[in-house]
C-alpha cells in the first residue's frame, strides 16, 4: 500500500501538495488571485468535529462564529482590504438536529456581519462526521503580508494580547488550576468571550496601512496567531529564514494576567487568538504601536538559521506544540 | 433533539438555507461575486466518499478529474469566460495512503489543464472519511446563466448525448444488461470515457454567445446534466415555472444508442453527462445548433405549473431519480 498520511505527517503532505499548487495558500495564509486588475484574497479551512470542534461542549452558533473568525483571520494576515464573502460545504450525518445547522448559519453570519460580508453558497452533503468547509474572499488592499516578508532588524509586534482564548476553555472546562486562581469577573469574562466569540482585529490591520512611514515600502511580513503565539512567529522565522528574539518581560499578555510557568505557555501556545503577529521595520512598529493601544513590540529579527530565542539568555524557545491535524 | 436532517430531507434544508445567502449557489449553480466592475462566478462542491464516489472501484485519479469537472461544470452553466483556478479542502483519515492524495491532485490537475485553470490553495485534516471540497472560481462572460431564465415558447436543446456516463459505470461494473448487448467496441470505449473522464462543453458555452442573434436580448436559461437529464429539465422548469414538453424521439442519444426502456431511462436519468442543458429562444436556438454538431433541440417550455410531459401524448414523465444526498 505504501506510505500512509500518518507516516509522512501533515507537514510533508503539505511540501508534497506545493508542486500542484500555483500560489500562495499552502506556504502562506491565503492565495492571490489577479483579477484583471484587481486582486482578490481567498482561503479555504475544513474544520471537522472531533478534531477542531466538539459539539458536545461548544454550541453550533459559537462553532459558526469561530469557523468563519479563523478563515476572515487568515484574509486579514495577508492583507485584505475589504471582504466580499464566503463559501460553506457542510457535512452532517443524517441524524444530525435540524436545529444543530440552523444554528451553526447564525453564528456564521453573526461573524460576517461586522465585515459586511455574505455567504454566498455552498453544498452539504452527508457524511460520518460534521465537516465544515468554509472559502473566504476579499479584495486585497495596498499592503500585501507575506510570512516570507520578515528581514532581519525587524520587530516583531503583534495586535493584542494572547493566552484569553486558552483561559477562556479552561474556565468553560472548570479546569482545576483556574479554579484555584484568584482571577477577576472581568477577566474570566473577556477570556470565555474571547474563546467563545473570537474577533478580528481589522482596525489594527487599517492601522498598519494608515501608520507607514511615507519613506519605506509597503514590505511587511504577518500572520495570525491561530495556531498560537510562537508558532505564528515560527512560521515567519521559517518562511523568511532568519530567526527570533523574544522578550520575556514583554509578553503580550492581559494586564491582569498571572505570573508563572503555566500562564506564560498559555500566551506563547494557548492559540486561537486570531491576532495579527507581524515583523515590521522599527519605524513603522513605533507609528503602529502609537495608535493601536492594544499592540505591543515583544522582540526582533535576525539573520541566522529559523529558530525563536529569548533575547536575555539566548535561551532557545521549546515548542510543545500539537496543532498538526494528521 | 427536534428534527433530523433526514426527517427534513435535502430540499428543505437547502430551502431553510436559503435566507441565509445572499446570492445564487443555493438556487443555482454558482454564486457571483460583483468584484469591482468585474464580475466572477464561485461554486464550492465537497465530495464524500461512499456517498458521491468509492474509493475501491474508482481510482484516485479519476475521483480528482471528475470532481474538477463537476465543479466547472457548474460554472459553464451559469456562463463562465475563464476560470481562475479552484482551493481544494482534503479531508482523509490518518490510514489514507499518501498514493491515493498524490493520485488524487493529479488527477484534478490533469482536468484543470485544458481550462487553464490553477489549484490555489486549500486545506486538509484528518477525518473519519475521505472528502473533498473544491471551490472553483472563474470570471463572467457576456451572458449570465441562470435556471429561473427559462420562457414559455423556449426551445430546450442540450448541448451533447446522455446516458454513456451511466453506460460506462455499468461496463465497468460488469452488470448483466450490458453483456447481453451487441454494443460497438467504440461506444463501449466513449462510454467508459465519459464515465471516468467526462468533460466539460465549454466550446458549446462559446458557440452559445457567438450565436446569438443580435436583434435578442442576453436572456438563457441554463443548467448541467451532472444530476441527470430530467433532472436539469425540471430544475429549469421549477425555477422559471414553467412546463416542459419533451419530444420522445428526439432524447439526445449516442447514434448507436440501443431502443428500449432502460437505455430510455439511462438517457433521462443516467447523471454525470456534464451537458449545458438550455431554454433559449427558438431562433438563438437554431442558429447554435447548426455551429454545434452535438447539440439538439429535445422539446419546448410552455406556461403551466412545473411539470415534464411527452409531447407527443401529454403524458407525465415520472422521474424515479434518487440524487438526495442526505
Amino acid at each position: 500500500m505504501g506510505e500512509s498520511l500518518s507516516d509522512i505527517g501533515e507537514k510533508e503532505i503539505l511540501n508534497r501538495l506545493k508542486r500542484f499548487v500555483s500560489s500562495g495558500q499552502i506556504s502562506d495564509d491565503t492565495a492571490e488571485i489577479n483579477s484583471l486588475g484587481k486582486k482578490l484574497l481567498i482561503n479555504t479551512d475544513v474544520l471537522v468535529e472531533g478534531v477542531h470542534f466538539d459539539s458536545l461542549t461548544t454550541s453550533p452558533s459559537d462553532v459558526g462564529w469561530r469557523a468563519i473568525t479563523a478563515n476572515i483571520s487568515d484574509l486579514a494576515a495577508s492583507g485584505v482590504d475589504q471582504l466580499i464573502g464566503v463559501t460553506i460545504g457542510l457535512i452532517a450525518p443524517p441524524e444530525t438536529p435540524w436545529n444543530w445547522v440552523e444554528e451553526l448559519y447564525v453564528g456564521m453570519k453573526e461573524s460576517l456581519r461586522p465585515f459586511q460580508g455574505e455567504i454566498l453558497g455552498g453544498d452539504c452533503s452527508k457524511g460520518s462526521a460534521r465537516i465544515v468547509a468554509i472559502t473566504a474572499i476579499g479584495t486585497l488592499g495596498p499592503l500585501r503580508l507575506h510570512r516570507a516578508n520578515a528581514v532581519p532588524g525587524d520587530w516583531i509586534v503583534t495586535s493584542g494580547p494572547h493566552g484569553l482564548s486558552r483561559l477562556g476553555l479552561a474556565l468553560l472546562q472548570t479546569e482545576t488550576i483556574v479554579q484555584s486562581s484568584s482571577l477577576s469577573n472581568e477577566l474570566k469574562a473577556k477570556s470565555i468571550e474571547a474563546h467563545k466569540r473570537p474577533t478580528v482585529p481589522m482596525q489594527s490591520l487599517k492601522n498598519l496601512i494608515t501608520s507607514k512611514p511615507k519613506d519605506l515600502p509597503w514590505r511587511a511580513a504577518g500572520t495570525d496567531s491561530s495556531d498560537g503565539l510562537l508558532e505564528a512567529i515560527k512560521n515567519l522565522c521559517e518562511s523568511s529564514n532568519c530567526q527570533a528574539l523574544i522578550e520575556r518581560d514583554k509578553l503580550p499578555t492581559n494586564p491582569e494576567w498571572p505570573l508563572g510557568k503555566l500562564w506564560e505557555e498559555w500566551c506563547l501556545n494557548g492559540g486561537e487568538d486570531f491576532e495579527l503577529v507581524l515583523s515590521l521595520p522599527p519605524s513603522w512598529a513605533k507609528e503602529w504601536i502609537k495608535i493601536n493601544p492594544l499592540s505591543k513590540a515583544i522582540g526582533i529579527m535576525r539573520a541566522g538559521k529559523p529558530n525563536i530565542f529569548w533575547a536575555n539568555n539566548l535561551q532557545k524557545i521549546n515548542l510543545e506544540v500539537d496543532f498538526q491535524h494528521f
